[in-house]
């Protein structure tokens, strides 16, 4: 009985944090570590359905890596990277759209509706709402810029407009949307577009009040190999000039460019969360313990 | 850290119930032992909040019995009982809704709107939603019957027509209306109702999911003296027996009458729980242990 | 049968005067004479129902005075007055609160519901629609400044800010709402708001197109004892002026400054009338007879 | 000033009147005398107007006669007459069109735009709302039936259906739509259409609250020139009788069949009451002094 | 089967077309040669039907000169022209509203209705939404200004106001609305107004994409005798500049006008066609191929 | 200029058809030989689009058969078929969504949506829209049955119900979803459809007015060898008839499996086209010469 108490007592501690939230538009950005096995998916869909449950316009963002690869290596295609980023010709783009819309994003919807939720996947070729250009077609690509000077990285897209309403008509009609980070250009060809930066620009195109950016590590480090030098709060200037200053790096600087494209744009708060702790999101939006990086 | 995944997996935990109730309609009746001082209140209206702001439909009824009477005291009034029942002259009616309207039901909407729920106070003569007659007037009268053959209970109300309109707008404006058990008959004059009463009728108008009856005492007991007599689930046909062969006694025969209204109008299923247990609401909803008596 | 023709041509004088505020909102201050006996009120009503059915969208707004000293003599409160005001204790706003909920607001809202008008009661605590600081606590406190330097006249509440969406909700839902004028301040607590200032700030935050505040006396005299000396027609800055040379006294001060601030915030036109004469709010709608003071 | 008060208690008697009637539909048939001069079109115009502020939904339905006759003598049309019943050629049909639409449709609409209604003219030909075979054509023909055995009326037409759409978008967006009663065949074909079996057929398909038509008397007479036989009120059953007995006889026939089709077709109730008379409809409505013939 | 296959890729052709107009407005001015025959009238209506089909929201205007002299011959009126304008005194003014509303709206709401739109025929008197002053009454008169110094042409009206929502409730609705150029004064006088500048009056009120006006000839010739002065393709400055230097003579002055008031209000293109031409608008529209005047 | 009348009344042509279909849905199949190359897919997405902008509500279900074995091939991944049905292990069943979802959905979704439509890419499990049951599991099983009675076909589903609260979101709001016959059964596992058979039972469940299934001969043959045994029109019992003495055989089964399904659900007419003529679907809709085989 004492138990069941305590049960109570953790749900009512929610109440504040449900309050301030409720009618609000969360982006999560899903990928990595946090989707390597089931359980952790399961975990992760749970936390998502029960921000969705009570009141908030939940959207997730998925990216697919390791299957891609793993497609490409069954099918004999050799990935070529450059300053790591997958090198798509026109037959890796292929296994893109397969494995993200036919695989990734298929057991994201299937596992939220096994909740209860009524999930729909999209991809942004869906009533055309990811718009792109090729990546490092123009003089403003902020995903690429400085690296890819010489090496064509073919169908890696740069997005360029976002057309809201479709996402916008499904939470309206109480529907949560599953994107898959696929852009199409004015001809209809297909592109690849780096999740976590769909992501920043699909929660600025929103006005989401939060983006959740889910990775491998706990937040940003200073030095991945110094634990206590986990950022647990910083503003968009700072990251900035980190950027700048090249003290970031791999994986982590298009996640903070997601984040600052975000926040730019009107969302309140950005954060970056370890994907493999147990039901990170929740507590980062229950509690007010932040257990990752918030950037302001 | 280990006490936030605690926390987090008790959240959880209650996705399940969440999904199931998402929408729904739940009739809350708060009385006595609930309300008899600030934290009961206040534990209880958290719990109300947060059912409120997970997707479902609250609504509340209100009695106010003690603090009739002291008003009463303090004005010099005498009640006089008939067969436990108040005998309701003029000026006690005065008092009646001078307290359950000016007071209790004031403390009500405040606490909720302090947590954030936009609650709204009103009673069955806002737009004439709660139509009576004087009860005893006809030969129907369930709440009554038997025992006031002789004694004229002066202005106490016999439900005859709910009107659900004004409460729908409300709760499809998301407004959460809390009641206050006053009727009004045909010529504009106000009646006191029992508030077990008009919590089943409201719960069966609205064609409620549940019914919530806050009790004294945690359910129904065939022998108030005996824990072991304590009834975990019974169904109605049983709860008709009982009440003819006079089995229950006391201030649980209008509570069961109220459960058996709503019942045989659609209401799915009522509880009749103890109000002084803390989160006795909560723990009812988001688990499988059965806090007190379940009538289906 | 040239009775009858009479009758019709009076209806069809009325005409232009509903074409011209079809589809306005009207905000009604009752208190004082016209509410001191049943025939006053119900002819008030009957005014105001007539209105509502010819499509104008009418609010009233309501206070309380007498029956809050008869309660408060009953219970051998002792009120203490400075400078004319109510100072406000705990146990007074207890009072307050039963009487305007409880007893006046009900006695209004039923007397237009038997006239088939749906009407609901409500004060500023439902939805926290009025929010309130303590009077006096800023600067710019209009209702009461230079007077209370010295006194703390307790529960009595400077409107802060109005959240219009709840009485907005009533009068699309074709509702018509009476209001208590009981403000909250952010920790929940309850605060006395005087009736002419609360209407006057209903009536800005609803963009009304007439405020009508009804006195004991026939519209504003600058010299009480000569009748000379009612003004007919005035405008703000003229008031302003009488205001700051104190040429004003007493109850008639607020509703002046209530007439001000409705104006300021764009309603269109304020009358202060006598709520004793029989129909005075219809003569003043719907004729050109204007029987009070009309400040523009 | 005591006429003053006159006046606004008329104005208050009304205010029963207009609660019951208050979101109902009317249709009134508008003709013949009561139409032949600029003032008793004005006079009943502001009534409709009146009733229309009053929160009633007004449909208009007006006959054109005399206006046809005199265009058809200045352009030298032979009219000939069957029983009563104007032999409609196809030259004939064409002056119908352009006076009911071109000329007392004009005027109505005009009449009641400049009381500040919305009026809006139609015809059955626009969106095809009445749709009519030729009369004589079927064996269920109620208007014309015995009399018209031998004679080719011409384009006179029996309703066959009525699609209310296009009159309910009027009325839901608050336009009172005024209808001349032409009506359109299969082939597109113009028919002209008895005025009252029009309006009943109209009121019948909107399921109006009530009929009104107008007339050169003052409801229905056994005996034209005895005043004494004055029907007050008569149902159903014996206006079908007194119409197979041939008691009545002229104009008054298609009125009856028009009030005996609406009442059939659930309106509840139908008047026919004197055009001349001034504000006979407002005084139907608005008193309990019926001035007509009212047949339930 | 060959002919099928064309049959299908001529409406293939189609398609980029539609997408492009799909939810636009389009304002047609028919009259004149278009509306001399029965044929031409079915060719444009079929043209209009399908256009309406397709997604357009189409409104169409109408003239009626040769209807309305025929009458006025009929009825032995003479008509005075001065300079190329009717003068309309009462009498005449009775005709055209006759004609206008009685006979031609009434033809092409039939026609169309036969096609299976829902068409709904109206003047700028219908809900008063042609608000019109006597042409020449005030300085900035487009329509006839130079000219009619010294005639009073009587009730010519020129457009002072148009209040749209009527109109747009029909479009919203899916009528078609057919609307006849007459419009309505202060004083409910009505008026006859050019159709030309009323359509194009009424394009830029309803900020339509296109305005067709439909002539005699094949769109705008700088010397009617030489079929090489056409002009394809002119902009606004060029068409006030011709127009200052009298180069545009006759009918062709109010449609350039008329094109000038509809794109200075942000119509985007205007259309002078030959209504003989079958299916001009329909070519105008579906084609590459401009077959009169574009102007921009 | 001859040409472009020629084009013009090919047009008008097609406007009773539209007029007919005008806001009713149509379902069309695609899949097998109108889907074999580029240019095929374009012609019937332009068919489709047509319609699409002339008011037809279009829904398009497709299958993926060939693209489906060759990645199997190129994977070693072994198909075996059991009486021409594909045994679908949980391996293939991952190939199939990723080939339907990831590459034929997009082909088809990018095709729309360059053609200016807002089309929209889904399979049965997003929103969990179809619901299935292994197939061969109950006693009902249409598709399968006495086929399959020895072999296990893996993870081929039987429909067991279909919401179309999201198909019906997505066309009320415009959009033109483009399905992939993939089902989902209560424990969340994905399930291959045949398309045929999902085709007709999704024109069931949105009570479509038409069901357009693509195959590769041109409507049903009693004798394939023999053209002059293709059927122009037949009604379901004969169908019926012919399946219970299996003189259909191969493909053609399921097709008219789906059309009888679609039928007997209320849609009025299902078609069986050669998705090989081009324009078949719109030759079919838009004139009266049938070019396949019309079940009705």
């Amino acid at each position: 009985m004492q138990q069941l108490f305590t049960k109570a007592s953790h749900l009512i501690e929610a109440l504040p944090y449900i309050r301030r939230f409720y009618g609000k538009t969360f982006v999560v950005k899903c990928g990595g570590a946090a989707m390597v096995d089931e359980k952790h998916i399961q975990t992760l869909m749970q936390d998502i359905a029960l921000l969705h449950f009570c009141g908030i316009r939940m959207v997730v963002v998925h990216g697919g890596g390791p299957d891609i690869s793993a497609l490409c290596d069954r099918l004999n295609i050799k990935t070529q990277f450059s300053n790591g980023l997958r090198v798509t010709d026109a037959e890796t783009m292929e296994i893109v759209q397969m494995v993200l819309m036919g695989k990734t994003n298929r057991a994201l919807v299937t596992a939220l509706n096994q909740l209860g939720v009524k999930a729909v996947g999209l991809s942004g070729q869906d009533a055309a709402c990811l718009q792109v250009v090729k990546a490092g077609s123009t003089a403003s690509d902020s995903t690429t810029n400085a690296q890819t000077e010489s090496v064509d990285l073919g169908y890696v897209g740069e997005i360029k407009a976002i057309d809201p309403s479709f996402i916008n008509t499904l939470l309206s009609a109480s529907f949560l949307p599953v994107i898959a980070p696929i852009g199409v250009d004015e001809g209809g060809q297909a592109y690849n577009i780096n999740a976590d930066i769909a992501a920043g620009a699909i929660a600025g195109a929103l006005q989401a009040k939060k983006l959740v950016v889910l990775s491998d590590v706990n937040g940003v480090y200073l030095d991945l190999h110094d634990p206590s030098t986990q950022i647990s709060t910083v503003n968009c200037e700072t990251v900035r000039t980190w950027l700048q200053e090249k003290r970031i790096v791999g994986g982590m600087i298009p996640k903070l460019q997601a984040c600052l494209t975000a926040l730019e744009q009107g969302v309140t708060n950005a954060h970056i969360l370890d994907g493999k702790m147990p039901h990170s999101v929740l507590l980062e939006v229950f509690t007010d313990h932040g257990v990752g990086t918030l950037i302001t």
